[in-house]
């Protein structure tokens, strides 16, 4: 190493533990660790433009160690990003740019939100595999608009995690050549060593996996090594390439380097003064930059501004050439809707599942959209969303992806393509394993990222596979959760509603919510007030009656029954209780008038929450049991999910 | 093949078909093409005995890949076991003893709940384990009183599954050398070839994670082959083997066989016949069992009697030889606790926070229950839930088992170790983590089984690590699954009143939700009164706060604000919902007077779902966000979750 590099390096080192200690709250071991290799990566080859955070041409770098935030703070604020060293400072403080963990769209040059392990490994395979869709969707010969590599530093801890392994195995399958990990392997996790949980070889694990493994044995010095390695990676076309870097936790800590110690707590002040020193550092400089090594990072400010500029040359000659495309492809990276994106939206007359009308509306906005991309977790029959156009495969990229019986990878996978940009997209599988994929749902609502969650087979009524696939808690634990739209629509008009609120959305994600069994035709054509979350349905003044999905239809058979006896129901369809929050009180109070005290929930789920909507006086009825293997048809009726036992119920209320 | 074991595995296969065909729903084409490996298995090689299952020496036999449940249900019948050929036509019919997927404890032999992918060949894991963990325990020299192989048949759907991945790489890490895979490769998934999702060579991958590969060439056929590979399989004892049978989904089936048609759907009246011909069956024979098939695979019955007789004999030698071990042992696996369990316990006087005061619960426990075992995700030392007794590993198994960072097989592996009897297992990470656990949380909540949960870290009171860590809607998600108990204590002594509860529940899952912080000492010794869910903590008749966890001492606090201006409050302490709705309803009306409307609710976290206590007229104190990085009393001030807020709001009631 020159002595210019090792400056660098030790200064990100000493911010990075210097503002854990300032904290008092932190992980200053991976850091020290990993230093080198981010520095390698970082000088001499991330295609970056620290001015132009949101170059979209712009290689991608993904802390999947997200526990090592500092590391990635540092490197923002000494390669010219909007990072002060106040912000430094202010590292996990309320209000600042530097939380615990890196939050996309937080800090400028943060590129996901990672911390809970696994997830950036699997950000990172979408992003690559959101690039290599673009880059055919948009580029064409003589004009590479997109080209860039995606970057995941990847831990220990990550690879242990099932979505790091589902994720490597479909980037594995699908090639994705310019996708490359550099694993952090200190062999150290929080608890202690590594050994004491794992003793495979995680580089073998990879080559079974289809990936192109690289190993750099002293990853503390060989910055040589790290730099011939990441050539390697990158020269690689046809697999996705793991760097295997070890390390030293804690490097340059006398006392705690190489142990859990260095992992998760701040070094101490003593412990921070001597590997100061062991890094020949002023053990009393605090926040130190010195002026070589600022300057020397701080190249990458103009190396940036040269690359953005040769890049803004070639869009221009590449907007010149296919003005469309290049009008297509800022909108797509703006996350805009092209015009007439809705124009093909079919019309629905006869009963239909609301997976299926669901299914027919993609392969409308597939149409319309080409960047409306997506797939399912080997259900893609079941679920419907296949839609024209081909898969998208290790060669030949169609906009149908085969995720595999991956569902969390696919979530986070999908979480990725919203980080990189430019794609509209939506996966799928059935309502009962959105269990599967909560962690990267839950991200995506903290993230407020535009993800559509297509969940089929929503209820009891799926029938015969029986309670391990029949959703019971699952809107309601959903609906729990902040920034989150589901939407669970009662015909096929409705779900046309649900989708448009879905495609519309550019902040937070939506789920549909789709019945596998065929619903009838209630709401008007394309249902504009069920955009609204809820809506008066059929009016009536004695009692109210209110329902979700396919259990609107069997509210308004309730309605009929109870005409029979002069009682007059009103029968709102409420899909999706967000939206309706989020209308005014008078829109509210019209459709739930506040004197009408005597209200009914149906809907074939946990009745927990429907307190909110029918009050006290109300009386909700649902499932709050699992279900059992029966035909549908049969679980609704044995579990008095019915006309009957709404209209009976309705009666008691006078 | 000998014409008896053809004709025995085309007995299952035509019984499959003809189920799956007279229910119109299920999956036929597992069944016809694993039946050979099944058979093998079941013939040759599987220790149970059909009249007793519930044999606790018993090998155990999962199907992971639980769609193809007519395989297990006629292998059931066809051994003995209480299943009858009715059963077999009533498949996937209300109140029948044949769901859709193979559920625990519902049908005589039935080891685990599967259909979720993945879950199954996690669960052997956790079988494998227990069994290992429960022979060091009570075998003595002379006397292996436990002593058996768990088999799990797994398909291509469960090894891509991330669980699945988890769980191997522990099982390869631990050596558990008497776990069994048979792994049905027909390469075929729902959705079409399973080259379309997956090109890696899953045998290698179990290679690199330290396990035992086999290879069977010819799955349909090669009887001697299976055979032989087990037999190896068993004669590996440092590491768990998979043997991987090559067969043909939809094997007989002239038009299906080998495609993905022959997966998910029945394969109609016409293909029926016509499978049964290519068989050499009789096309106009349905659920038909040949007298020499029902006399060959009858054979269990017998064969299952002697081993176990011959075991009896082994136990009572047992018996005589350590009369206080064997009593144990029995209590062990009836799941009861033994005399003195809570001898220990310790008691409370400073602040402490609930994780802390559970360790130390939790050591007081392990003293006094030999088979309390359990253990973390790598975060041990924050969940403070490693007991005295040191690590489970590859060799020396102590009662600390180390999952690594892979919390959702942790969760299945504990379903396994619950499936299999003998120990009472917990588990623990952060709360936030409990997402990546959700579908065996789910899973035991469905099966009843008394996992404990034991999740820190509950709210943003932990502070700087920031919104990633900071559970929100967990709790509210969480208490809408049927069956599972959440208790979050209020301090040290409702911590082991939470702690009583899990251990004394036989069915159904217990999640203790436990502060990283200090919580002041507010409730009696033991807090008695919180096994009921909720109790007054102190009185007054004016406002009625209610709180659960780390709130009930802010909301004891904003009682003193408010006694300052004359108003009383009754601080009611909630810390489960479940158990206090199991209440009769005069203790609940006591606890929670109807006629006091002014309620206010403390929770950090979604106040989604307070509604059904604090009525109409109350208010929810929480927070209906995401939370933020700082530390946890900044936040707790910046969110709204003060006492002063508290009063206020009371306040405001009037």
């Amino acid at each position: 190493m020159t002595d210019l590099s090792t400056l660098a390096i030790n200064t990100i080192r000493t911010l990075s533990i210097d503002a854990v200690q300032k904290a008092n709250s932190g992980h200053p071991g991976l850091p020290l660790g990993a230093a080198p290799m981010a520095y390698a990566l970082w000088q001499h080859h991330l295609k970056h433009d620290p001015r132009a955070p949101q170059w979209f041409d712009r290689d991608r770098f993904v802390l999947s160690a997200g526990h090592g935030s500092m590391l990635l703070y540092a490197l923002l604020h000494l390669t010219g990003y909007d990072v002060s060293l106040d912000d430094l400072k202010a590292f996990r403080q309320w209000g600042s740019k530097t939380p615990g963990h890196p939050e996309w769209h937080h800090t400028p040059g943060v590129e996901a939100t990672t911390g809970p392990l696994g997830q950036g490994a699997a950000n990172a395979v979408g992003m690559a595999l959101a690039e290599r869709f673009l880059a055919q969707l948009f580029n064409r010969p003589g004009h590479d608009i997109i080209d860039h590599y995606t970057y995941a530093l990847v831990s220990d801890g990550d690879v242990m995690e099932g979505v790091a392994f589902e994720a490597a195995s479909l980037a594995g399958h699908l090639g994705l050549g310019k996708l490359i990990y550099l694993y952090d392997a200190n062999e150290i996790t929080l608890d202690g060593p590594l050994s004491l949980i794992m003793s495979e070889d995680v580089g073998k694990r990879y080559e079974a996996l289809g990936w192109h493994v690289l190993h750099v044995a002293d990853g503390n010095h060989d910055l040589a090594g790290i730099d011939a390695a990441i050539r390697a990676a990158q020269a690689e076309k046809a697999r996705p390439s793991m760097i295997v870097v070890r390390t030293t936790i804690g490097y340059g800590s006398p006392k705690k380097a190489n142990t859990s110690s260095a992992h998760g707590s701040p070094l101490g002040d003593a412990e921070v003064a001597a590997t100061k020193a062991a890094l020949g550092w002023d053990p009393k400089a605090f926040f130190h930059v010195p002026a070589d090594a600022a300057a020397h990072l701080g190249e990458a400010v103009g190396r940036g501004e040269a690359a953005h500029a040769a890049w803004r040359e070639k869009l221009a000659a590449y907007k010149a050439a296919h003005p469309d495309l290049a009008r297509d492809l800022e909108r797509a990276f703006a996350n805009e809707l092209p015009p007439g994106w809705d124009g093909a939206l079919p019309s629905f007359t006869a009963p239909v599942a609301t997976r299926s009308a669901s299914g027919k509306i993609m392969g409308a906005l597939a149409q319309q959209i080409p960047w409306f991309v997506g797939g399912d977790a080997d259900l893609g029959g079941s679920t419907k969303t296949i839609v024209a156009g081909g898969d998208y495969e290790r060669t030949g990229l169609g906009r149908n992806l085969r995720f595999g019986v991956r569902e969390h990878a696919m979530g986070s996978i999908m979480n990725g393509m919203l980080y990189h940009g430019g794609t509209r997209p939506f996966v799928a599988t059935f309502f009962v394993f959105s269990d599967y994929m909560r962690p990267p749902v839950r991200l995506a609502a903290l993230n407020q990222a535009p993800a559509i969650y297509v969940w089929t087979h929503d209820s009891i009524g799926l029938g015969e596979d029986g309670p391990t696939h029949q959703p019971v808690e699952h809107l309601m634990s959903l609906r729990a959760m902040p920034n989150l739209v589901t939407f669970r629509p009662a015909d096929a008009n409705e779900t046309i509603a649900g989708w448009r609120v879905a495609m519309r959305r550019t902040h937070g994600p939506t789920a549909l919510v789709l019945s596998r069994q065929d619903l009838p035709m209630i709401a008007p054509p394309g249902a504009p007030d069920a955009e609204k979350g809820a809506y008066v349905l059929a009016d009536g003044a004695d009692v109210l009656l209110i329902a979700t999905g396919s259990e609107v239809s069997l509210a308004l058979a309730a309605r009929e029954l109870l005409a029979k006896d002069g009682i007059a129901a009103r029968v709102v369809s409420m899909p999706s209780w967000e939206l309706f929050r989020a209308q005014p009180a008078d829109y509210r109070d019209a459709v739930l008038p506040p004197g009408q005290r005597k209200r009914i929930s149906v809907e074939a789920g946990a009745t927990f929450g429907w307190r909110e909507h029918i009050g006290d006086a109300g009386i909700a009825i649902g499932l709050d049991r699992f279900g059992a293997s029966a035909p549908g048809e049969v679980l609704l009726e044995k579990f008095g999910i019915t006309a009957q036992h709404v209209a009976d119920a309705a009666r008691s209320l006078r």
